[in-house]
């Protein structure tokens, strides 16, 4: 756990206000905030509201976006809506997360349904468990078939000044770590953790106001399925996500083979499996073998975490979404430093919400 | 209080049922959800992919949007959005609220400060009360002031076959109901309820294919203030409300005088004066006696809570802005019956969130 001493609100503060700086303004004509675990932990509800004012942004458009742990990728629409709308003209986005203090995770399982679910006693994490030890046995994964999705989001995090873990690991050590939750183990999971980031968002023709190095956003699209897993007429195939990468690659006039780089929601290894075959990169019960074969270093066959990812870089919930966002900008204006991908030109993120009763997916490029 | 037997997706379908069924169709592309309270009375937060699956609206687009007690305002601007970007051409908007399971008063306590307000003791009954408070000293407000917004809210509640108190009441009554939090009484104040309301939205060419009375909606705005009470320099101005409503003046091009009725947030009276007062129908001071003085009826220089408003049609938070969003198209195509006002053109609505530290205004015509 990596508390940080600031509020939560000082948080969201901190990160607007390097985001103006960073484009020389003193301020927005809206402010999107994704946070889900603030009305549990923090007894606050109007984040949006409270965030402008300690920000300094009296007056401004606020509101909150929520799709549980898909709230940053959620919000991050919204303001991509308003800005295509003409309505808004300077959009700012910031997520924030302030999960080291209270108990996060049964605030997390309230993504999952309160009824039918968590009354048997459903997380996230045994739910996740449960998705992969079918998987596991499906497609006769070996035991050591996701730990190179860990010693891929470690050795990418050495060099990202943000990431929480720095120190690589081997796959040894991923493979032989505690088990949370059989088949799932401590590196298979994204650590809990405090978090902020925030995004701007302008219309195409007025970008070059706000910096010289603007990137587009080619698709921004959800999409939900059947909420329970057990309702789904195949819970191997994350159909949410399919379809949002669908509706993404439609939007953008592009495929999975245009994509230079994926970010994935790895707040456990299996999402990242079944994101790439969800997206097209593999064929069902395929998705683990890019990682077991290193197909998903930066010069591999699609880099996926490049910066550290869920896993190294950390999942503070709200404010995931708009890490990845960064993340991606750094890259494609190949300002990544040592994790640099060579040449990218479209850069995909994608966020789950729950067991990806909701997918958002975000195509950007130059 | 009264109680839905359903539960909150079950009530959150019903309406979308309705809603589709009303405009035959069997989907639609996006489902913008509102609710304030879920984390704490239903233990639930991913209420976009929820609601979406328990009204068979399998796939589609969803999330949620919040703003405290103005949440469900808030998600109609974000669907307002979504339809004018054209990204999404079929948008939905649910709010639904179920206060009856568990304690809704702490949880609507953290629309405020959980630091700097909340450990004094404030809630959102005293904090109103002490503006009232302030209000009537600064005005001289007589001690039966306010008393006729109820009467009028009542009086419209009568005919509404969705409000839920149908019973008129007499000054008098109101006047002497019980007092809650000096000043404020029992018949200021807005009832905790259940409840539910849908609204679809199409860009402006399409509409037709889905009603033969579509209205139209000319101004979306949000406006926020700063955050507590105690921060602003003139606590007796909603800023946020002006700001919010000059804004939607702006966008739609008309002034106040154009108005014809007002869906006010009458969670608290002192909320309709004070609305009244930021929107231009009264000068500082003066807006309790609009009500004072009969002129917010149905005949009256401007209407107000034509079908009930807040206080006798109800307040099931989240749903509150769908309601008023229903109740001004029902005006608006001449379908309100009894509480039809004359030939109205344009219809204003406003929420509040908190004490008014987030303000929403919306605009309809014909």
């Amino acid at each position: 756990m990596k508390a940080n001493p600031d509020s939560l609100s000082q948080m969201a503060a901190t990160v607007i206000g390097e985001a103006l700086q960073n484009a020389s303004v003193t301020g927005v004509e809206a402010l999107y905030v994704s946070n889900m675990l603030a009305d549990e932990l923090q007894s606050q509800k109007h984040l949006g509201a409270l965030f402008a004012d300690e920000a300094g942004l009296h007056g401004v458009e606020a509101m909150r976006i929520g799709a549980a742990t898909a709230g940053g990728a959620a919000a991050l629409r919204v303001a991509y809506l308003a800005v295509a709308s003409g309505d808004v003209d300077l959009a700012m986005v910031v997520g924030a997360e302030k999960m080291s203090e209270g108990s996060a995770v049964p605030a997390l399982a309230k993504a999952l349904d309160a009824k039918l679910e968590v009354p048997l006693g459903a997380n996230m994490i045994n739910r996740n468990a449960e998705l992969m030890r079918m998987y596991m046995e499906r497609y006769k994964v070996p035991k050591n078939g996701f730990a190179n999705f860990a010693v891929n989001a470690h050795k990418n995090a050495k060099h990202n000044p943000n990431a929480m873990f720095r120190k690589p690991v081997s796959a040894a050590t991923a493979q032989k770590s505690r088990v949370i939750y059989a088949p799932l183990r401590l590196y298979d999971s994204a650590p809990i953790c405090d978090g902020a980031a925030a995004v701007l968002l302008a219309p195409t023709d007025q970008a070059r106001a706000y910096t010289e190095t603007p990137v587009h956003m080619l698709a921004s699209t959800v999409a939900t399925d059947y909420f329970r897993l057990e309702d789904r007429p195949s819970p191997l195939r994350l159909r949410a996500a399919e379809m949002s990468a669908e509706k993404a690659f439609r939007a953008a006039n592009v495929t999975h083979a245009d994509i230079s780089l994926f970010e994935v929601h790895d707040a456990f290894s299996i999402m990242s499996a079944l994101q790439l075959e969800a997206a097209g990169f593999a064929a069902s019960g395929r998705g683990w073998r890019l990682a077991h074969e290193n197909k998903i270093g930066l010069k591999g066959k699609i880099p996926i975490t490049t910066m550290g990812g869920l896993k190294a870089r950390g999942h503070p919930i709200g404010a995931t979404a708009l890490y990845q966002t960064c993340e991606l900008v750094l890259q494609l204006t190949e300002r990544a430093g040592k994790n640099q991908v060579r040449k990218p030109k479209l850069g995909m993120m994608q966020s789950i919400g729950g067991v990806a009763s909701t997918v958002v997916t975000h195509i950007l490029g130059n």
